[in-house]
Formats: C-alpha cells, structure tokens, sequence
C-alpha cells in the first residue's frame, strides 16, 4: 500500500518524539513512511521530497523540528499538500522557539502547528486521520472509534486518587 | 452549494482579524459559513455547531479567539472534523494567550494553529483548501494558481526600494 | 453529608498536584468530592457535571488543569458558581500557558485563578473556605485557625539556620 | 445599606481599569465602598482596612494594582475574606509583572486572580457576585439575569459581518 | 556589636540561597543578623521589624523572597533604609516572578534589586559592603581586597582548559 | 559643593528617562553630577569616569541604559562605590533586555537594579538618598519629608473617582 | 564594481528596516547589491540566489525577515558564506520571533545575529565591514574612522539635558 | 603558527560549553588561543587584549559569556574585528538572558550572536571559517569538506528508527 502520511524530522535525535506520531497513525491504520530530512544540513533533499511528495501519492506531511525550525515551513513552501508541524522540545528554551518558528509563518504559506513534545506528536497523527476521513470512510471509522475509546476510558475511571 | 467550511469566532471583535480568512476562502472559491459562538457566553451552541458540523456537510472548522481562546480546543472535542485555531491578538499580551491557549492542546484532540493575527487569519483560508485539495480537484486548482500568482508577484518586484 | 466543594481536573496526572487541594479541605474541615472530568476527552461530563452543581448543592467548584487548560473556564461558561482554577505544571512550558489558559478569560465569565502547581492547590482549598465562611460560622473558625497556626509557627521558627 | 464589597486600588491611575469592575458591581446591585489604598505608600492604611473589613461587614475585597502589584497580596495577609485581584495594565511589561505579582502566591495566603485590565475588572464583579450568590438570593438571581442576558446578545446577533 | 545589616527572608527553605549572602558578609566583616520573617504569613512581624529596624541600628536590609515576592517592597515601605531584594527562584517559573514582583516598584518606594538566586545572594553582600564603605573604612578596605583578590585569581588562571 | 551622585545614560536618547532622576535628586537636595557616557561607544571614558569616582568624592553612581545595557555593570566592575542601574524602556523588547542585562550581575560585581524607566528612575534618586542618609542627617531629612509627603497625599485623596 | 554583499529581505515591507543597513554600508564604502528573496514565496529564488553567490563575488550576505523568519538560515544552508541574519520587528510580537528564528540553528550551519530591528540593520553593515576588513585596507580605514567619528561625537556632546 | 582566531570566555566554568567551539576549530584546521577573560572581574585584561588583538594577528574573536553577558560587547566596543558572542545557558533563565545581553547591542558597535549552549559554540567556530574562508583558500576547503560531510551524513542514515 502506498504511503498517505509522510514524516520527516530535521535529525535522528527527534525520533524520540516523533516515534508517538508514527504510533499513533500505526494504531489508526493511516500508511505512513518516516524519513530524516533536515532543512539546514540536507536543503536539496527537502526540496525535491516536499516537490514530489504529491505526484508520490502522499496527502499530508507531518514535520518535527527543534530550535529554529523550518522544517514545516520550507517544506510548506514547495508543496500544497497540508503541513503539520510539530515543535520538538529544545534543550535551552523548552521549544519555545520551536513553537515560534514553526507558528508564525507569514501569510501564504501556512502550517498546521501542533503542541509543544509528544503530545504534538500524538495530535498530528489524530490531525492527519482527521484530514484524511473526508475521503477516507475507513480512517473516519478508526478515528470515530479512537475518540469515542478515549472519552470511555476516562468515563471508567473517575476517582483520581485510584 | 453548500458550505465546505465552518468559520466561527469567539465575538464580533473578532471581525476585523477573521474576515481575512473569508476574503481568501472567496478568492479560491471555497464555500463558507460564519458564525459567532462564544466558547463562554454560548457554549451550549457551540456544543450543537460542532457536534453537527459533520453531518451537515462541513469538511473544516476554522475558529478564531483570542485571550484564555478556548473555541478551537472545545470545538474539536465535539467532532472529528480538522479545526483551525487562529490566536487573535489580545489587547494585554499581544495574543501570546491566545496562541498558548490553543496550540498546548493535550494529546488525543488537536487543533491545527495557525499565526497570531492576520497572517494567521489568511493561511487558515489557505490550509482548509490545502486540506480540500486531496478530495476537489478545482480548490487544488485554485491553490495551486494562487500560490504560483504569489510568487510571480515576488519574482516581477525585486527592487525593495521602489 | 453533602459535598460543598467540587474538585475537578483534567486527568488523574494531575492528581499528583490536586492532592494537596484535597488534604488542605480536609484539615479545615470542608466536605468535598472529587472527579476525573476532561474538558477535552469528557466535553458531555463536563456540561452535566457543571450545569448540576448548584442543584447537588456545590457551592465551590476547583478545577485543575494543564497545558490549553480549559476545565476551569468552560466549567465557569455552564455554572454561575464560583470556579476556582488550579494552574497545573506542565511538562514543556512550566505552567506558563496553563496559567494564561485559565486566568486570561474574557469579559462575562470569570475564573478565579491561584499560583502554579502545589501552591496554587493548597490555596484554592483555602479560598474556597474563606468564600464559604461568609456562611459557615464552622469553617470560619477552622480558617481562621489554620492561618493563626501558620503565623505561629514562622514566629516559633525565627532562626533560618537551623 | 452596608457595602459587601471593598473596592480598593493601588493609585487614582488605576480608576480607568477599575471603574468598570465598579459599573458591573452596579449593574448587578452588589453593595460597595472604592477607596484608594496603596501598599507601598499608606502601607499602615492597608493593614487597618483589612483586619477591619471584616467587622465592618465586607464580605469580599477587590484589588486592583499594577507592576509590583502587593495590594491583594498583602491585604490577603491582614484577613481571611476573600481577596480577588486585578492585575492592573503597566505601561512597560503590558501586566505581566502585574499578574505575576498578584498570582504567584505562596502556600497559606490565596488571592484570587482575574484577567489583567479592564476583563479581569468586569469579572472581578461577577466573581464577587458569584461568592455572595450562595447566601443572597437577589444577586443570585441578578447574576443568572446577566448570564441570561449577555448569552441572548451572542445569539441574537450570529453575523459578524453586520 | 551591633548588626549594621539585617538579613531577612520569607521561609526556611530560602536559606539554602540566603546563606550565601550570609556567608560573604562573614567574609567581609560586616556584622548582620538573620531571621524568618514572613510577609504573607507574618505580616505584623514584618512591620515591626522594618519600623525599628533604623533605632536598632541597623543601615542596610537584605530580604529574600520567591514567587510573589512581597517581603523587601513591603519591607521598604516601613523603612526609610536601603532594601535590597534577592529573588529566589521559584520552583515553577525559575525566578522570573520573584524578579518582577521584587524590581517593578512603582515610584516612591524603591529597592535594590540583585540577581535571582545564588549569584544575587552574594552580590546582595556585596553592594550592602558597598554602601557601608563610605561610612566605615575598614569595611571599604576588606571590600577593596575581595575585589582585588577576585581579580587576581582570575588573571593566576588563564586556561580555560586547566 | 561636590556632587555626591553621579548620574550616567548611554546616550543623549536616554535623557527623556533620566531627567526624573535628577529631578527627584534636586528635590531631596542631592549633589549631583550628569554625563553622557556610552559602554560601547566611549569605553574609556568609561573606565576612566569610574575610576576616579571615588577620588572625586561621589558616593554612589546611577546609571541608565537600554538594550545591551552594559553601562551599570561595566561601571560596576572599576569601582567599588554602589552603582544602581536603571533600564531604560527598549524600543523592541520593552526593556525586558535592559532589565536582564543590567540585573543578571555574575556573582562578585553587583548593580543595584530598579524598575524599568521612569518609575525605576525616580526610585533610584531615592535609593541614593536612602543610602546616603545613613551618613548625611540632611538626606535623612529630607527622604523621611518626602516618604511622609507622598503618604499624606494618597490619604487626603481615597477617592479613586473623583 | 562588484557587489561584495548581498542583502536581501523576504519582503518590501522590510526595506523600511533594512535601508538602514544600505545607508550604512554606502557610508562605509561597501558595494552591495538589494533584492527581494523570499523564503516561502519564492524558494528556488533563494536556493539559487545562495548557490551562487560566492561564484558571483559575494563574500557576506545579510538577511532580514520577521515572524518565522527561515531567509537567513535557509541561505546559510546553501553557501558557505558568512550569513548575517536581521530580525525585523513583528507586528505581533515585536521581532521576538523573528530573533528565535534566526539565532537558534541547529550545530552545523550558523547565522551571525544582530539585535531586533533598525539597530541590527546598522549593525550588519558595520558587521559586513568588519569582516571584509581583513581583506581589504580600505573598507579597514573607513571603519575605524566611521567608529571614531560615532565615538567622538559622544565625547564631544557630554550634556544629556542639551 | 599564529593565532588567527582568539577565544575568550568569562570563567572556567563556560569551557563546558566553549570546548565544543575549540574542538571544532580544531577540525577545520584554524589556529586559534584560548583565554579566561571576565568582563566583570578582569576589565582592564578585557580592554587589553581586544585593544592589541589586531596588531597580534588575530582576525577574528569568539566571546562566551552568560547571564548579564558583557564580554562580547565590550570586546566590540574596543576592537574593529569581528566579535562572535555565544550565549552560555544561564542556570536561572536557561541563556535568556545571555543571548538579550549580547544579541540587542544599540547601533554603532554589532556583536554576531550565535544560539544559545552548544550549538552556538559549534557555530561560531564554522562562522569563523566562514569568516576566514574569503581570504584562506585552506580554510575555505576545510569549511566546504565539513559541510559535505555533514550533508552526506544525513543522506546516508534516512531512517530515523534506526
């Protein structure tokens, strides 16, 4: 089957966050590839994998990045296709300037900004099922079903002392 | 035809952010509606907006507010749909609230941020139809020219002083 | 007897700080109960359980929560009752954006907001006995009490040394 | 009548933020006295209005400051009723420093902080009428009333555009 | 001897940063006492204390406060004397709130603000001996060879990688 | 007469903040002294100023600076006379990078750091004062008149309305 | 002659930061060439822009850009060139984003970072001149006359109140 | 062989974080000294050795610093040579205020600031090759050999789980 999702993560050292996206997607059935393309070490491989990332057949990118991030955005510039970014923890500012540099793009070109770390992380994967189950009966079921689990788990468990 | 996309806003002083993202929806030719629901004042309706979004033919929720901006978090808890959060600039803190607000969603409901503001407000015109794009071949159309058109725009001005 | 407090988060790992909460109501004396109710993953539960709180016969509710924390503020949207809102530590940004999610509500509907993490917990418990001492001769006195230990103790302890 | 509520604020600059707490403490027929007192020039005058409040009938203080902000603090120290703050706007830090100042309290001595600026004023009296609504059926019932009615307005007027 | 400097602080548990300013008086002869002295929880103490503290003898007060820091402005407001603040760091917000809540005093009532923590500990010292060295010659003299002496240890290691 | 106060800004810009100082100053009958000095411009007029401070018979230098504010803390390092540092408002960043960079002294060479601008620059007038005053009953005088005035005016005005 | 400098900027609404950084480097004597590159507009532009500077005789290239500001970096990722990075004030923000964007690459491919703004902007140029002047004696001579020129003029003008 | 490049710090205990930038000068083949030089404690050493450092061959200096971060400034201030600042992680505010310190220098005298920790060390050596690469034809071929291996680095390990 081929790929819908495609993520990318600027270096090795993200998987530790990126690897609760790629579960996520795993549990919802949603085909995925996983590839390090990093903006400022590899530019020309970010370019020709965000260029040709549509006639590939994928239909959403997810992009983790850290520091000065643009990851997500660069990504967004060579491609139409939706772009999630996840701001990945930095070691000095907590992500801060993750958030910030994957957030504040200009007017143009857009990215989809997920939370700060793994919980990011978890959300592209739901954003990206949630995109996907317009057209996807299948995803919308996997998704429906995920939600609906979610609400029953906390529903069973009310007493927090427990 | 009927309305692809849900455009709400916590108050009517949201206006002057959100109807750039109108404009540019009508620009690509995406159906839309708009709405005031307040997160606190209306909660109930926001409620029955969102949990009705789906079935009534909506593909997108695109969602404004700024300060403790709870609409786009609570509005994804009520569907399955993709929600845009857009942080309107807050009069104290210049929509750092707002951003927070909406960005640090807990893992299991996302919503998609976008920019502070007005660029913001424009790029979440501009990710709904990248959204639609997979599924509606005349909104990828569309994107696609818009975004070629933007780029000419640049490429045909080089001259910052002129 | 009845519970006249209702404390509230987000997700049982919040428990962790809403303890406190819990054993500084109970040194003063003020019946309570606690639930698990997400904003996020329970938004029905939520509704119910803050449109009924008057009835049941709270007179207080705390709501703690973290991240885009918006138990506190849409608790407040379906209750007249005073909500106190416990700012939670998150793990990326320290409470700063739990802290701006729950106090920056808008014009309408307030929330009473307390410091970050185990602080902001034990006082909640001590604000909501002080509102209810107004008309709780016993918790009055109970209040008055703990904080006439507290001074007493600091006096007792002048030496920062030993 | 006797005044419920004290209404007090750090300098006469503070009036511009703070009358609007006193107008919806009006609109809302909650009985109140306004006096300035400033912490760190009538330090004596603050310690004498709040360990007297309360045999003076006061059943609610609300103060307003700014910077440095140590009136709902302090004025928390010197008595047991509850104290709601309102971090009033600074020119430099946009009430960051103010807010910070006015929440960040320690374990034993709560204040119950608002939004900053002119929000937090506005709440700062529906927050009081809220903590009196438990005993005084006619604010109860002045508070429902203004729910009722600013919920109605949102409905009433769903267009943005208009 | 009489204390020329009295250290104060808001709890035990800011000894751990206070005794560093403690331990640099020692090392410049400077006589001080020490003592808890609470604003929120003590607030009479603090008074009394800052209100005699010139008739006592004392010419410089040293208070270390977190969080909400209202100890040396509320201090400084009962005391002609020099006040110099020490922000402790807070367990949540690293000090930037004992920072605010310390330096933003608004006009009329100033304090000496050091950095926050450890290194503000020792430097609160410090600038206690600087201003006492104009009155007293033999402090001016020990404060001459601790400077002299830091410099000299700085120039007997020039390898940063010895 | 000698000055007893020297007053520094980094440039002539600076003046609209520093004018309160002096003001302040004059109306406590402080000797004063005013000088352009720029860290970065003028280094060693700055070294030299500094140096010789204290032969030339000032006892305490207040110095203001934006930005980068490296004026306090330079001025700091070449003499042992107390230097307060006043943060002038920055014209991007509010003068929270003048606050840091003037209060975050290492361990060893402390600046005496007040509020951010006018507020800050009134109260470093008064902060000479209040160190001088230990050793010039004059001083003392006057700053106990001035603290008295200041109260007595916010007590013959409690009406924050009128 | 040919341009040793490129600047560029991701957009015209940047020429009214970065005409400062051409009027300096015009009185410096530095050839340089002005384009508008954006990062997200027109990437391939900015791909081969930097691709081909040093074959085109740049040796320093300067790069203004606000919000998500990647121009810089992004250059810095395709040549081997000294990039200097000016973050322009944000309109949201005031340029803290702009900065965060720019200075915190990843280890691997630096920018040289100037302050936020008009200052940066002056600052690149005399950056730009400082590298160059290693190379080439004149751009040496014009440097240190323009530094002691700026530093005379303080020298010269020592009044603040003047 | 001289010395091209000089690399100061503040005090020993930024070597941790400077190694990284001595380690990969190394790398690339750049002479370069090392030197504790405190901008606080040792001010006439720091005035000395930038003053003389161009007459000593050196053409490039690196200056890390943290906390209220003067060195690379006031380097600047006596040196025409380029001044790279690293702003060393702050143990309070995680190099906040380091990177404030240094980056916001007013017009007139630039610093080029580098990310904060270890990834500006990293960079500040390549931007020194960078630098020194229009005039050295080794360096230039050492820089470009570090950046394709880097790149191909990347290339050669795309999958992230592993």
């Amino acid at each position: 089957m081929t790929a819908k999702v495609g993520v990318i993560m600027g270096s090795k050292s993200d998987w530790d966050t990126m690897r609760h996206c790629c579960d996520t997607l795993e549990k919802l059935g949603v085909e995925f590839e996983t590839k390090v393309v990093s903006a400022h070490r590899t530019p020309d491989l970010l370019f020709s994998y965000s260029e040709t990332a549509d006639e590939r057949g994928l239909e959403v990118i997810i992009a983790g990045a850290g520091g000065a991030a643009h990851l997500p955005g660069m990504c967004a510039a060579k491609t139409h296709l939706p772009v999630l970014g996840i701001p990945v923890q930095s070691s000095m500012l907590s992500g801060v300037d993750s958030l910030l540099s994957i957030v504040q793009m200009p007017a143009g070109i857009p990215t989809a900004t997920l939370a700060i770390g793994k919980a990011g992380s978890i959300n592209a994967a739901l954003l990206a099922a949630s995109i996907l189950s317009n057209k996807y009966p299948d995803i919308k079921e996997a998704l429906l079903a995920f939600r609906a689990n979610q609400t029953q788990t906390v529903l069973d468990n009310p007493n927090p002392a427990e």
